[in-house]
């Protein structure tokens, strides 16, 4: 029995308008929007005004002269920098916290210089240079990281510099054949997909950090990105690397598939610059879409959407984005989505059977119309025994439209004083409701206070055959010790994760997922990754205090 | 435009008649089939007669006293095996040169005892009384390695164990939710789909080992099989593992994905033993299927067969079991099918358009005639700008039935005084042909000799969408010195693999294909290994000689 009716055109006419406000280039939080997150979230007039970054008080360069005239002569001077702009722009990622400490001028770790070498080859020789000079080296792409994965540790050493790749940013080489391409670490996302759509091929891989992220990055951290159900993970797409390590380089990749021992890209890819610099990937690449068609559903409740997602996921049915946010988060979307009269809509819902709307978005990309066509119906015949109502191609397109910019959105929510973060994790079917409620929990005990009421909302994302991930943002007042704030909430859920879950499905460990990581991969895990370590990095230059304590 | 043209009825009914004599029971060679043959390579009648094993001298058993007490103790007197034919039972596993030295009573390595510990913690317990009293520890499952993988090398130690698994034969826990068993390693094949097949469910691995091999076999050797095309490779199904360690013991694997650093479980995937002994494995599996559909295509060549399975591959239109054999190994299929006249086949397909007749197996697997119908279409449908010529469903359904007597079919060849063996390498497809060329140049140019007219034959087995396997068969005439003839086409082979595809896609390094292994992970890929080695087994008791030279 099918249970899927269509928005009606009054409706999706207002959903339309609303969603597509929210779109790729909106940072900018409308009135009515900020009044409900007000009123919802108890925030009062507090702001968090952002710092010119010529107020914040930067140290001086500590790289040695001789160091820095060998690199010089390695890489040329110009691509040595050691100016307090070039060293800020490479301290530390975009976390809440990161953000939080810039804006309240706290003191962070700052590089002591930037290198910008512009071939594979130097940056073995950059890598050569460090290990000499006892000099930290902290690999720097798009600088996304929310885990502290960039951040410029010493980690005891003489100095530290950021290995900024920017400047590896070319197409290798191209096989059609195999659909394969070599891509330089250092090229940002937008940058691949333009060069590759040049020769009719996509990669497929949109995480939300996509407009700066790096290809090397995505190796490094196991990246994820939105159309992961269609495309697969980062490490699915990786057929090969190139790693510099103080010990050399290392190149892994000469086939498909290989029993040729333990998969050892899968140790490279993941490895957080701890273990090498990856400095060029080989990628599986698929022809660019023809068509694509993104629309959105709405299912009644968080179980009977997970039910949905995993009958898709185990039936092979599942669209290329599949998304699944809870009642919360729904309620978030439809109210700052900006001028909907989510009353109106959640009459229209409650008429047809919906008490806790579940918002569904749905995306594929085809090579035809044809196929889109099958694939859609398979996946929608999949859900005829779920109770669907469709919200229509407005607001599915209105989604993929801004699907970056939670970035931006951020930014305009912490201006206005609100605390604002994301955590992730993943899990098995059959422990995934429990674990959003666990995570839930921690979160809201933890940032309740006074006045607060802070919203935790969650999505559904990724889904396997075997499990899916869990995405929670927090919306809450912030403190005004905002960092301990969000550290506290931080331990809270990472404790409700540890055991239950992987402590993150696709942010990577960094410095702030260390506490739980051997929780995860065993007291063994932990020493097998130090012998890899000093293997390749004996004297452990690699980005300090990442991955590994 | 569909070239697809459907086997007339009478050659479908003589097709049906040989095919079905080759199925699964038959280890016997029709005297035509060996007519053939023996005019095909110039065999003369040179035979290798199986050697009883009471005339093969086994060395006492090495076991100090103390330590064998302490194992007694520990697993139970009746678990500690001494006597010869326990002994030799896992002494060595059944690649050619296993065969051979058992049939010539060559020399080679017995274990000085065998283990048979009942539960995961014994198998425990057991590495740490044999770490401290220097034993090498040779883990043992179906014992079907074909690379020396479970050669009873001491490695410099005091005595050898082979640790048998097979008392580890539990299926432990079921989660029909997330679609995870968590089974035993010790458990075979065959009775893991018995018991999944129970409750609803198989694992759909079936590599021509299946009949012996078992779970934690698969898991530490990267295992295939032959329907990877639609169930994936055994490390696409490995959730987690369980692993002992002379550290300790190691459970990896709390989620279906992760960014919690590299990918562990795929370090214990493929560490053959050397790295720990898995005892438990939580695979994915999947509904039994309902229906399923085997059949035969004949395509024209072996460049139109490849381009049309990396078609299949890169529309994901694969059947679950994609088969292309090369003319070569058509043309043994044919002749050694019994009784068929090959000649009138192959009327039949020249007068259809085919000259160098490749025969391609599909196979379907699917939870609804619905489905399977759906599928093979597609497949179907993706094929139809390419030549074929139906053999229809019984050479498949007759492919099926007798996909896991090549082993036996060896072992009469043997006896006939051929040699028989295989080996198999994967790479991108770009490079597919000029790689399955060199291969087979390498072992003609090495075998051939005298009146030898050896057969090198292939076929893809495995198809991903950038590459895909090649797995060779030879048949020779067996020189004087077997050994030692098929160590050179092997050392030949290996050296034309090496850079240019996998030293293995499926069957491990073993002992064997250790000489390629730096030349494919490079030598850091190696450091890392044996650091990570030293670190969980700091005396290197592990299977020694394996993986790691």
């Amino acid at each position: 029995m099918c249970h899927t009716v269509s928005v009606t055109g009054q409706i999706e006419h207002t959903l339309r308008g609303s969603w597509t406000s929210s779109g790729a280039a909106a940072a900018h939080l409308s009135p009515t929007s900020m009044r409900w997150l007000r009123q919802r979230i108890g925030l009062t007039d507090t702001t968090t005004p952002a710092m010119p970054s010529s107020l914040l008080e930067v140290p001086g360069s500590a790289l040695p002269q001789d160091a820095r005239a060998e690199l010089e002569a390695l890489v040329g001077a110009a691509n040595v920098l050691v100016d307090d702009a070039a060293r800020l722009g490479r301290a530390g990622g975009m976390s809440y916290s990161d953000l939080i400490r810039r804006r309240s001028a706290a003191e962070f770790a700052v590089p002591d210089a930037v290198l910008l070498p512009g071939e594979a080859e130097l940056v073995q020789g950059v890598l050569e240079i460090c290990s000499q000079h006892d000099i930290a080296v902290v690999p720097f792409g798009g600088g996304t990281s929310v885990v502290g994965g960039v951040d410029a540790l010493r980690g005891g050493k003489r100095a530290v510099v950021a290995l900024d790749l920017a400047r590896l940013d070319r197409l290798v080489s191209l096989d059609p054949t195999s659909r394969i391409a070599v891509l330089q670490a250092g090229m940002r996302a937008p940058e691949a997909e333009s060069l590759l759509a040049a020769h009719g091929f996509t990669l497929g891989h949109f995480p939300q950090s996509f407009e700066r992220a790096t290809i090397g990055g995505f190796a490094a951290t196991r990246s994820a990105g939105q159309a992961s159900s269609g495309y697969g993970r980062f490490e699915d797409m990786v057929e090969g690397v190139r790693v510099a390590t103080p010990r050399g380089e290392w190149r892994l990749g000469v086939a498909p598939a290989s029993a040729a021992g333990p998969d050892l890209r899968q140790l490279a890819v993941g490895s957080e610059g701890a273990l090498g610099v990856i400095t060029e990937v080989a990628v599986r690449v698929r022809p660019a879409p023809v068509r694509s068609r993104y629309e959105a559903l709405v299912v009644d409740g968080w179980q009977a959407g997970s039910d949905a997602v995993r009958e898709l996921a185990q039936s092979h049915n599942l669209a290329d984005v599949t998304r699944l946010s809870d009642v919360d988060e729904t309620e978030v979307q439809f109210a700052l989505s900006g001028g909907l009269k989510s009353r109106a809509l959640n009459g229209y819902l409650r008429a047809r059977g919906i008490r806790k709307p579940c918002l569904l978005i749905l995306g594929w990309d085809a090579p035809s119309r044809r196929e889109l066509g099958r694939r859609r119906t398979a996946t929608l015949r999949a859900l005829r025994d779920i109770r669907t109502v469709s919200l229509g191609r407005a607001v599915g397109e209105s989604w993929k439209a801004g699907r970056f910019s939670g970035p931006r959105q951020r930014d305009a929510l912490l201006d206005k004083g609100v605390c604002v973060e994301t955590l992730e994790t993943a899990t098995h079917w059959g422990e995934l409701s429990e674990l959003r409620s666990a995570v839930r929990t921690a979160l809201v005990r933890s940032l309740r206070s006074g006045a607060n009421r802070p919203i935790v909302m969650c999505h559904v994302s990724h889904a396997y055959e075997t499990g899916a991930s869990l995405y929670f943002t927090v919306l809450t007042p912030r403190a005004e010790n905002a960092l301990e704030q969000w550290q506290t909430a931080k331990k809270a859920a990472g404790d409700a994760i540890a055991g239950r879950g992987t402590i993150s499905h696709h942010h990577a460990v960094g410095v702030d997922h260390q506490p739980w990581l051997e929780a995860e991969i065993g007291g063994i895990g932990n020493e097998v990754l130090a012998a890899a370590k000093r293997a390749v990095d004996p004297k452990g230059i690699l980005n300090p205090g990442k991955l590994l304590s």
